[in-house]
Protein backbone atom coordinates (compact mmCIF):
# COMPACT_ATOMS: atom_id res chain seq x y z
CA UNK A 1 0.00 0.00 0.00
CA UNK A 2 1.06 3.33 -1.64
CA UNK A 3 1.03 5.67 1.88
CA UNK A 4 0.24 9.15 0.43
CA UNK A 5 0.30 11.07 3.92
CA UNK A 6 0.57 14.80 3.04
CA UNK A 7 0.28 17.27 0.33
CA UNK A 8 4.51 17.32 -0.29
CA UNK A 9 4.39 13.35 -1.01
CA UNK A 10 3.25 13.95 -4.23
CA UNK A 11 4.65 15.19 -7.33
CA UNK A 12 3.46 18.97 -8.81
CA UNK A 13 0.58 17.81 -11.17
CA UNK A 14 -0.81 15.14 -8.37
CA UNK A 15 0.08 12.16 -11.18
CA UNK A 16 -2.09 9.05 -9.73
CA UNK A 17 -4.56 10.93 -8.16
CA UNK A 18 -8.10 12.10 -8.47
CA UNK A 19 -8.17 16.05 -9.12
CA UNK A 20 -10.20 18.33 -6.75
CA UNK A 21 -11.05 15.96 -4.22
CA UNK A 22 -10.09 15.66 -0.74
CA UNK A 23 -10.63 13.72 2.33
CA UNK A 24 -10.88 14.74 5.45
CA UNK A 25 -11.06 12.74 8.80
CA UNK A 26 -12.59 13.79 11.90
CA UNK A 27 -10.84 11.03 14.38
CA UNK A 28 -12.68 11.11 17.85
CA UNK A 29 -11.53 8.78 20.88
CA UNK A 30 -13.13 8.94 24.53
CA UNK A 31 -10.41 9.39 27.13
CA UNK A 32 -11.36 10.10 31.25
CA UNK A 33 -14.68 11.93 30.12
CA UNK A 34 -13.54 14.17 27.65
CA UNK A 35 -14.10 13.47 23.82
CA UNK A 36 -11.04 14.38 21.67
CA UNK A 37 -9.88 14.60 18.17
CA UNK A 38 -6.75 13.73 15.95
CA UNK A 39 -4.98 16.47 14.65
CA UNK A 40 -1.74 17.11 12.99
CA UNK A 41 0.83 19.74 12.80
CA UNK A 42 2.57 20.69 9.29
CA UNK A 43 6.37 20.88 10.06
CA UNK A 44 8.00 24.80 10.25
CA UNK A 45 4.19 26.21 9.74
CA UNK A 46 2.05 25.97 13.06
CA UNK A 47 -0.77 25.13 10.94
CA UNK A 48 -3.04 22.55 12.54
CA UNK A 49 -5.24 20.18 10.55
CA UNK A 50 -7.77 17.10 10.35
CA UNK A 51 -5.60 14.28 9.26
CA UNK A 52 -6.79 13.99 5.21
CA UNK A 53 -5.82 12.64 2.08
CA UNK A 54 -6.24 11.80 -1.83
CA UNK A 55 -7.93 9.07 -3.92
CA UNK A 56 -5.60 7.12 -5.80
CA UNK A 57 -6.44 6.94 -9.44
CA UNK A 58 -7.29 3.46 -9.14
CA UNK A 59 -8.69 3.34 -5.23
CA UNK A 60 -12.06 3.29 -3.99
CA UNK A 61 -13.47 6.21 -2.32
CA UNK A 62 -14.19 4.64 0.96
CA UNK A 63 -11.07 3.08 0.67
CA UNK A 64 -8.89 6.01 0.61
CA UNK A 65 -10.70 7.05 4.03
CA UNK A 66 -9.61 4.18 5.64
CA UNK A 67 -6.48 4.01 4.55
CA UNK A 68 -6.02 7.19 5.90
CA UNK A 69 -7.32 6.62 9.31
CA UNK A 70 -5.07 3.46 9.45
CA UNK A 71 -2.50 5.57 8.35
CA UNK A 72 -2.39 7.56 11.37
CA UNK A 73 -3.88 5.38 14.00
CA UNK A 74 -2.47 2.16 13.53
CA UNK A 75 -6.00 0.71 13.82
CA UNK A 76 -8.04 -1.24 10.98
CA UNK A 77 -11.50 -2.16 12.70
CA UNK A 78 -12.49 1.12 12.55
CA UNK A 79 -16.14 2.80 12.76
CA UNK A 80 -15.82 5.08 10.28
CA UNK A 81 -18.57 6.78 7.59
CA UNK A 82 -18.81 9.29 5.17
CA UNK A 83 -20.99 12.62 6.67
CA UNK A 84 -21.22 15.50 4.45
CA UNK A 85 -19.12 16.70 1.16
CA UNK A 86 -17.46 20.39 1.66
CA UNK A 87 -18.15 21.45 -1.00
CA UNK A 88 -18.17 25.50 -1.38
CA UNK A 89 -16.13 27.74 -3.00
CA UNK A 90 -15.89 30.29 -0.39
CA UNK A 91 -13.52 27.63 1.17
CA UNK A 92 -10.69 27.59 -1.39
CA UNK A 93 -7.62 29.31 -0.34
CA UNK A 94 -4.33 28.05 -1.89
CA UNK A 95 -2.42 31.11 0.78
CA UNK A 96 -2.16 28.06 3.91
CA UNK A 97 -1.55 25.43 0.90
CA UNK A 98 1.58 27.40 -0.15
CA UNK A 99 2.68 27.97 3.07
CA UNK A 100 2.56 24.29 3.61
CA UNK A 101 4.26 23.16 -0.08
CA UNK A 102 7.01 25.80 1.06
CA UNK A 103 7.85 24.67 4.31
CA UNK A 104 9.70 21.81 2.81
CA UNK A 105 11.92 23.89 0.36
CA UNK A 106 11.22 25.37 -2.95
CA UNK A 107 8.31 27.36 -3.41
CA UNK A 108 5.54 25.72 -5.37
CA UNK A 109 4.79 26.88 -9.34
CA UNK A 110 1.67 28.50 -9.23
CA UNK A 111 -0.08 25.69 -11.23
CA UNK A 112 0.70 23.19 -8.64
CA UNK A 113 -1.98 20.82 -8.42
CA UNK A 114 -2.87 21.37 -4.22
CA UNK A 115 -3.34 25.00 -5.20
CA UNK A 116 -6.27 24.63 -7.47
CA UNK A 117 -9.74 24.46 -5.91
CA UNK A 118 -10.59 20.98 -3.73
CA UNK A 119 -13.60 19.90 -2.53
CA UNK A 120 -13.75 17.21 0.78
CA UNK A 121 -15.16 14.56 1.33
CA UNK A 122 -15.65 14.56 4.93
CA UNK A 123 -15.60 11.18 7.25
CA UNK A 124 -16.03 10.42 10.76
CA UNK A 125 -13.86 7.90 12.33
CA UNK A 126 -14.68 6.35 16.44
CA UNK A 127 -11.77 4.93 17.50
CA UNK A 128 -10.95 2.69 20.98
CA UNK A 129 -7.97 5.37 22.52
CA UNK A 130 -6.62 3.18 24.32
CA UNK A 131 -5.28 1.21 21.17
CA UNK A 132 -4.61 4.24 18.86
CA UNK A 133 -1.28 4.90 18.27
CA UNK A 134 -0.92 8.22 16.67
CA UNK A 135 1.75 8.28 14.13
CA UNK A 136 2.66 11.59 12.31
CA UNK A 137 3.59 11.41 8.75
CA UNK A 138 7.57 12.58 7.82
CA UNK A 139 6.34 16.35 6.79
CA UNK A 140 4.25 16.59 10.18
CA UNK A 141 5.71 17.65 13.78
CA UNK A 142 3.12 16.44 15.32
CA UNK A 143 0.40 13.86 15.30
CA UNK A 144 -2.06 14.28 18.80
CA UNK A 145 -5.20 13.93 20.43
CA UNK A 146 -6.41 17.34 21.61
CA UNK A 147 -9.76 17.41 23.78
CA UNK A 148 -12.98 18.94 21.49
CA UNK A 149 -12.86 22.23 24.07
CA UNK A 150 -9.38 23.08 23.94
CA UNK A 151 -8.25 22.81 19.88
CA UNK A 152 -5.99 25.21 18.04
CA UNK A 153 -7.18 27.17 15.24
CA UNK A 154 -7.63 24.75 11.93
CA UNK A 155 -6.87 25.67 8.64
CA UNK A 156 -9.19 26.34 6.11
CA UNK A 157 -12.69 25.06 6.56
CA UNK A 158 -11.82 22.41 9.75
CA UNK A 159 -13.14 23.60 12.51
CA UNK A 160 -16.31 23.80 10.54
CA UNK A 161 -15.44 19.90 10.32
CA UNK A 162 -15.33 18.92 12.86
CA UNK A 163 -18.42 20.40 14.27
CA UNK A 164 -20.31 19.28 11.72
CA UNK A 165 -18.73 15.87 12.70
CA UNK A 166 -19.76 16.15 16.74
CA UNK A 167 -23.28 17.23 15.05
CA UNK A 168 -23.80 14.10 12.90
CA UNK A 169 -22.43 11.86 15.72
CA UNK A 170 -25.10 13.40 18.24
CA UNK A 171 -27.84 13.06 15.60
CA UNK A 172 -27.16 9.55 15.40
CA UNK A 173 -26.86 8.61 19.17
CA UNK A 174 -30.33 7.41 18.83
CA UNK A 175 -30.17 5.07 16.16
CA UNK A 176 -26.55 3.86 15.82
CA UNK A 177 -24.70 2.44 18.24
CA UNK A 178 -21.95 4.83 18.93
CA UNK A 179 -20.58 3.26 22.11
CA UNK A 180 -18.72 0.48 19.98
CA UNK A 181 -15.05 1.43 19.13
CA UNK A 182 -15.32 4.60 21.64
CA UNK A 183 -15.54 2.25 24.80
CA UNK A 184 -13.22 -1.00 25.40
CA UNK A 185 -14.60 -3.98 25.55
CA UNK A 186 -16.08 -4.56 28.60
CA UNK A 187 -17.39 -1.24 30.37
CA UNK A 188 -20.28 -0.64 33.20
CA UNK A 189 -23.48 1.08 32.50
CA UNK A 190 -21.80 4.04 34.25
CA UNK A 191 -19.38 4.23 31.74
CA UNK A 192 -21.64 4.10 28.64
CA UNK A 193 -23.61 6.84 30.34
CA UNK A 194 -21.00 8.96 30.44
CA UNK A 195 -19.76 8.57 26.91
CA UNK A 196 -23.06 9.99 25.93
CA UNK A 197 -23.02 12.47 28.18
CA UNK A 198 -19.70 13.95 26.94
CA UNK A 199 -21.19 13.41 23.11
CA UNK A 200 -24.46 14.85 23.84
CA UNK A 201 -22.73 17.91 26.73
CA UNK A 202 -25.53 17.13 28.92
CA UNK A 203 -26.57 14.98 31.61
CA UNK A 204 -28.91 12.17 31.21
CA UNK A 205 -31.80 10.69 33.55
CA UNK A 206 -29.75 7.16 35.00
CA UNK A 207 -33.13 5.05 34.74
CA UNK A 208 -34.23 6.33 31.91
CA UNK A 209 -30.88 5.51 29.89
CA UNK A 210 -30.43 2.01 31.38
CA UNK A 211 -33.67 0.79 30.43
CA UNK A 212 -32.85 2.15 26.87
CA UNK A 213 -30.14 1.13 26.35
CA UNK A 214 -30.89 -2.29 27.26
CA UNK A 215 -34.43 -2.80 25.16
CA UNK A 216 -31.77 -2.27 22.21
CA UNK A 217 -31.03 -5.35 22.73
CA UNK A 218 -27.03 -4.73 21.73
CA UNK A 219 -25.47 -5.23 25.34
CA UNK A 220 -24.56 -8.41 26.65
CA UNK A 221 -23.99 -8.71 30.90
CA UNK A 222 -20.48 -10.57 31.57
CA UNK A 223 -19.57 -10.29 34.90
CA UNK A 224 -19.87 -8.00 38.21
CA UNK A 225 -17.08 -5.69 38.20
CA UNK A 226 -14.43 -6.04 41.58
CA UNK A 227 -14.24 -3.22 43.68
CA UNK A 228 -12.92 -4.36 46.27
CA UNK A 229 -15.05 -2.37 48.44
CA UNK A 230 -18.23 -2.95 50.84
CA UNK A 231 -20.49 -0.93 48.07
CA UNK A 232 -22.97 -2.57 45.02
CA UNK A 233 -20.62 -3.50 42.47
CA UNK A 234 -22.13 -2.68 39.37
CA UNK A 235 -22.25 -4.76 36.20
CA UNK A 236 -19.80 -4.93 33.62
CA UNK A 237 -21.39 -4.91 29.76
CA UNK A 238 -20.00 -6.01 26.41
CA UNK A 239 -21.67 -4.99 22.87
CA UNK A 240 -22.47 -8.16 21.47
CA UNK A 241 -20.45 -7.92 18.28
CA UNK A 242 -22.61 -9.66 15.89
CA UNK A 243 -25.48 -7.57 15.27
CA UNK A 244 -22.76 -4.56 14.94
CA UNK A 245 -20.27 -5.06 12.79
CA UNK A 246 -18.08 -2.38 11.38
CA UNK A 247 -19.05 0.05 8.89
CA UNK A 248 -15.80 1.36 7.18
CA UNK A 249 -17.25 -0.07 3.60
CA UNK A 250 -20.70 0.70 4.64
CA UNK B 1 -27.45 31.24 -15.14
CA UNK B 2 -25.90 28.74 -17.69
CA UNK B 3 -27.58 25.72 -17.75
CA UNK B 4 -25.09 23.16 -18.79
CA UNK B 5 -27.52 20.05 -18.57
CA UNK B 6 -25.58 16.93 -20.38
CA UNK B 7 -22.12 15.60 -21.51
CA UNK B 8 -22.78 16.64 -24.48
CA UNK B 9 -22.92 20.76 -23.66
CA UNK B 10 -19.27 20.48 -22.71
CA UNK B 11 -16.45 21.00 -24.72
CA UNK B 12 -13.96 18.01 -24.53
CA UNK B 13 -11.92 19.08 -21.93
CA UNK B 14 -14.77 20.22 -19.84
CA UNK B 15 -13.73 24.01 -19.30
CA UNK B 16 -14.77 25.40 -16.79
CA UNK B 17 -16.10 22.28 -14.70
CA UNK B 18 -14.07 20.56 -11.85
CA UNK B 19 -13.21 17.43 -12.78
CA UNK B 20 -13.70 14.08 -11.64
CA UNK B 21 -17.01 15.45 -9.83
CA UNK B 22 -20.44 14.41 -11.03
CA UNK B 23 -23.94 15.02 -9.24
CA UNK B 24 -26.82 12.63 -9.15
CA UNK B 25 -30.31 14.01 -7.71
CA UNK B 26 -32.97 11.46 -6.97
CA UNK B 27 -35.83 13.33 -7.00
CA UNK B 28 -38.90 12.22 -5.17
CA UNK B 29 -42.40 12.95 -6.01
CA UNK B 30 -45.83 11.47 -4.46
CA UNK B 31 -48.90 10.59 -6.22
CA UNK B 32 -51.36 8.59 -6.41
CA UNK B 33 -49.69 6.61 -3.53
CA UNK B 34 -47.07 6.05 -5.37
CA UNK B 35 -43.56 7.29 -4.48
CA UNK B 36 -41.87 8.63 -7.96
CA UNK B 37 -38.79 9.34 -8.95
CA UNK B 38 -37.85 11.55 -12.00
CA UNK B 39 -35.51 10.06 -14.64
CA UNK B 40 -34.20 11.25 -18.26
CA UNK B 41 -33.49 9.84 -21.41
CA UNK B 42 -30.38 9.79 -23.48
CA UNK B 43 -31.66 11.17 -27.12
CA UNK B 44 -31.21 8.10 -29.43
CA UNK B 45 -29.51 5.94 -27.52
CA UNK B 46 -32.36 4.56 -25.25
CA UNK B 47 -30.70 4.86 -22.16
CA UNK B 48 -32.20 6.16 -18.82
CA UNK B 49 -30.48 7.98 -15.98
CA UNK B 50 -31.04 9.87 -13.07
CA UNK B 51 -30.83 13.88 -13.86
CA UNK B 52 -27.34 14.97 -12.85
CA UNK B 53 -24.88 17.55 -14.03
CA UNK B 54 -21.41 18.80 -13.23
CA UNK B 55 -20.09 22.07 -10.93
CA UNK B 56 -18.40 24.74 -12.36
CA UNK B 57 -15.45 26.12 -11.22
CA UNK B 58 -16.53 28.70 -9.01
CA UNK B 59 -19.84 27.29 -8.19
CA UNK B 60 -20.72 25.73 -4.56
CA UNK B 61 -21.37 21.88 -4.42
CA UNK B 62 -25.00 22.52 -3.42
CA UNK B 63 -25.79 25.54 -5.64
CA UNK B 64 -24.60 23.09 -8.42
CA UNK B 65 -27.26 20.39 -6.75
CA UNK B 66 -30.02 22.83 -6.64
CA UNK B 67 -29.58 23.92 -10.08
CA UNK B 68 -29.69 20.53 -11.37
CA UNK B 69 -32.93 19.82 -9.81
CA UNK B 70 -34.44 23.05 -11.15
CA UNK B 71 -33.55 22.38 -14.65
CA UNK B 72 -35.39 19.32 -14.55
CA UNK B 73 -38.26 20.53 -12.25
CA UNK B 74 -38.62 24.21 -12.46
CA UNK B 75 -39.23 24.49 -8.82
CA UNK B 76 -36.64 26.09 -6.41
CA UNK B 77 -38.16 25.79 -2.87
CA UNK B 78 -37.30 22.05 -2.99
CA UNK B 79 -36.43 20.24 0.40
CA UNK B 80 -32.66 18.64 -0.98
CA UNK B 81 -29.55 16.94 0.85
CA UNK B 82 -26.69 15.53 -0.11
CA UNK B 83 -27.02 11.54 0.79
CA UNK B 84 -24.05 9.45 0.08
CA UNK B 85 -20.38 9.67 -1.93
CA UNK B 86 -20.45 7.20 -4.46
CA UNK B 87 -16.51 6.60 -5.57
CA UNK B 88 -15.89 2.96 -5.66
CA UNK B 89 -13.63 2.46 -8.86
CA UNK B 90 -15.60 -0.19 -9.72
CA UNK B 91 -18.07 1.88 -11.37
CA UNK B 92 -15.86 3.34 -13.54
CA UNK B 93 -17.00 2.39 -17.03
CA UNK B 94 -16.62 4.61 -19.50
CA UNK B 95 -18.22 2.84 -22.58
CA UNK B 96 -21.23 3.81 -22.30
CA UNK B 97 -20.58 7.82 -22.25
CA UNK B 98 -19.13 6.85 -25.36
CA UNK B 99 -22.41 5.79 -26.76
CA UNK B 100 -23.69 9.11 -25.38
CA UNK B 101 -21.43 11.44 -26.37
CA UNK B 102 -21.22 9.78 -29.99
CA UNK B 103 -24.93 9.66 -30.30
CA UNK B 104 -24.86 13.89 -30.77
CA UNK B 105 -22.29 12.88 -33.58
CA UNK B 106 -18.79 12.20 -33.94
CA UNK B 107 -17.11 10.01 -31.59
CA UNK B 108 -15.12 11.06 -28.56
CA UNK B 109 -11.48 11.35 -28.54
CA UNK B 110 -10.29 8.69 -25.58
CA UNK B 111 -9.33 11.89 -23.65
CA UNK B 112 -12.14 13.66 -23.59
CA UNK B 113 -12.64 14.51 -19.79
CA UNK B 114 -15.79 12.83 -19.38
CA UNK B 115 -14.33 9.14 -20.37
CA UNK B 116 -12.27 9.47 -17.19
CA UNK B 117 -13.06 8.49 -13.68
CA UNK B 118 -16.20 10.57 -11.68
CA UNK B 119 -17.25 9.97 -8.37
CA UNK B 120 -21.03 10.94 -7.86
CA UNK B 121 -21.80 13.11 -5.17
CA UNK B 122 -25.86 11.88 -4.39
CA UNK B 123 -28.51 14.10 -3.29
CA UNK B 124 -32.04 13.19 -2.83
CA UNK B 125 -34.86 15.84 -3.30
CA UNK B 126 -38.54 15.33 -2.35
CA UNK B 127 -40.70 17.68 -4.51
CA UNK B 128 -44.19 18.68 -4.94
CA UNK B 129 -45.46 16.24 -7.67
CA UNK B 130 -48.27 18.73 -8.67
CA UNK B 131 -45.80 21.41 -9.11
CA UNK B 132 -43.24 20.07 -10.89
CA UNK B 133 -42.81 20.12 -14.72
CA UNK B 134 -40.71 17.66 -15.75
CA UNK B 135 -37.76 19.16 -17.97
CA UNK B 136 -36.15 17.40 -20.97
CA UNK B 137 -32.89 19.28 -21.82
CA UNK B 138 -32.26 19.51 -25.29
CA UNK B 139 -29.66 16.51 -25.34
CA UNK B 140 -33.13 13.70 -24.12
CA UNK B 141 -35.54 12.13 -25.21
CA UNK B 142 -37.60 12.04 -22.19
CA UNK B 143 -38.08 13.52 -19.01
CA UNK B 144 -40.66 11.65 -16.57
CA UNK B 145 -41.50 10.13 -13.44
CA UNK B 146 -41.60 6.88 -12.87
CA UNK B 147 -42.29 4.55 -10.21
CA UNK B 148 -40.27 3.01 -7.99
CA UNK B 149 -41.37 -0.63 -8.99
CA UNK B 150 -41.41 -0.24 -12.41
CA UNK B 151 -37.88 1.89 -13.07
CA UNK B 152 -36.13 1.27 -16.72
CA UNK B 153 -32.53 -0.29 -16.11
CA UNK B 154 -30.81 2.75 -15.59
CA UNK B 155 -26.79 3.55 -16.31
CA UNK B 156 -24.07 3.02 -14.47
CA UNK B 157 -24.94 2.40 -11.01
CA UNK B 158 -27.89 4.85 -11.15
CA UNK B 159 -30.20 2.07 -9.87
CA UNK B 160 -27.92 1.62 -6.53
CA UNK B 161 -28.12 5.31 -5.94
CA UNK B 162 -31.59 5.27 -6.13
CA UNK B 163 -32.03 2.20 -3.10
CA UNK B 164 -29.33 3.96 -0.82
CA UNK B 165 -31.77 7.00 -1.17
CA UNK B 166 -34.85 5.27 -0.44
CA UNK B 167 -32.70 3.85 2.53
CA UNK B 168 -31.65 7.04 3.75
CA UNK B 169 -35.11 8.47 3.14
CA UNK B 170 -37.04 5.77 5.38
CA UNK B 171 -34.45 6.20 8.07
CA UNK B 172 -35.08 9.79 8.01
CA UNK B 173 -39.21 9.26 8.74
CA UNK B 174 -38.19 9.29 12.54
CA UNK B 175 -36.28 12.17 12.84
CA UNK B 176 -36.72 14.82 9.83
CA UNK B 177 -39.98 16.23 8.65
CA UNK B 178 -40.67 14.05 5.05
CA UNK B 179 -43.66 15.00 4.29
CA UNK B 180 -43.26 18.85 3.57
CA UNK B 181 -42.81 19.26 -0.28
CA UNK B 182 -44.44 15.73 -1.22
CA UNK B 183 -47.90 16.67 0.00
CA UNK B 184 -49.68 19.31 -1.28
CA UNK B 185 -50.35 22.56 1.00
CA UNK B 186 -53.20 21.05 2.67
CA UNK B 187 -53.89 17.27 3.83
CA UNK B 188 -55.69 14.63 6.04
CA UNK B 189 -53.67 12.65 8.19
CA UNK B 190 -54.81 9.92 6.00
CA UNK B 191 -52.69 11.39 3.29
CA UNK B 192 -49.88 11.61 5.78
CA UNK B 193 -49.54 8.09 6.54
CA UNK B 194 -50.76 6.92 3.33
CA UNK B 195 -47.14 8.47 2.17
CA UNK B 196 -45.17 7.32 5.12
CA UNK B 197 -47.16 3.74 4.97
CA UNK B 198 -45.38 4.03 0.86
CA UNK B 199 -42.18 5.29 1.84
CA UNK B 200 -41.59 2.50 4.21
CA UNK B 201 -42.90 -0.23 2.13
CA UNK B 202 -45.94 -1.39 4.90
CA UNK B 203 -48.78 -0.43 6.96
CA UNK B 204 -49.23 1.39 10.72
CA UNK B 205 -51.41 1.65 12.75
CA UNK B 206 -53.87 4.71 12.13
CA UNK B 207 -53.70 5.84 16.43
CA UNK B 208 -50.38 5.46 16.80
CA UNK B 209 -49.39 7.42 13.84
CA UNK B 210 -51.71 10.07 14.24
CA UNK B 211 -50.45 10.37 18.29
CA UNK B 212 -46.56 10.35 16.73
CA UNK B 213 -47.82 13.42 14.10
CA UNK B 214 -49.67 15.63 16.25
CA UNK B 215 -46.94 15.04 18.86
CA UNK B 216 -44.31 16.76 16.68
CA UNK B 217 -46.34 19.88 17.21
CA UNK B 218 -45.33 21.04 13.42
CA UNK B 219 -48.77 20.27 12.15
CA UNK B 220 -51.58 22.81 12.15
CA UNK B 221 -55.22 21.84 11.62
CA UNK B 222 -56.68 24.05 9.65
CA UNK B 223 -60.12 22.84 8.33
CA UNK B 224 -62.64 19.90 8.15
CA UNK B 225 -62.54 18.88 4.76
CA UNK B 226 -66.08 18.83 2.89
CA UNK B 227 -66.98 15.72 1.54
CA UNK B 228 -70.40 16.00 1.07
CA UNK B 229 -71.36 13.02 2.37
CA UNK B 230 -73.32 11.70 5.50
CA UNK B 231 -69.85 10.22 6.94
CA UNK B 232 -67.73 11.87 9.25
CA UNK B 233 -65.07 14.47 7.38
CA UNK B 234 -61.72 14.00 8.50
CA UNK B 235 -59.45 16.98 9.29
CA UNK B 236 -57.13 19.01 6.83
CA UNK B 237 -53.91 20.08 8.19
CA UNK B 238 -50.94 22.12 7.15
CA UNK B 239 -47.31 22.03 8.15
CA UNK B 240 -46.44 24.63 10.45
CA UNK B 241 -43.70 26.20 8.01
CA UNK B 242 -41.94 28.45 10.34
CA UNK B 243 -40.47 25.62 12.28
CA UNK B 244 -39.43 23.05 9.19
CA UNK B 245 -37.53 25.81 6.06
CA UNK B 246 -35.72 24.21 3.54
CA UNK B 247 -32.18 22.75 3.34
CA UNK B 248 -31.11 23.14 0.05
CA UNK B 249 -28.36 25.23 1.65
CA UNK B 250 -28.05 23.09 4.56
Amino acid sequence: MTKINSPRETDEKGEGFLKSIAIDAVIFGFHNNQLKVLLIEYKRTGLFALPGGFIKDDEDVNSAATRVVNDRTGLDDIFLEQFYVFGDYSRYNPAQFKIIISAGGAAPPDDHWLLKRFISIGYYALVDFTRAKPTPAAIFDSCDWYDLGSMPTLIQDHSLIVDKALNTLRANLDHKVIGFNLLPGEFTMGDLQKLYETILGKKLLRPAFQRKMLALGILERVAKKWTGGAHKAPYLYKFINETIGFSSKQ
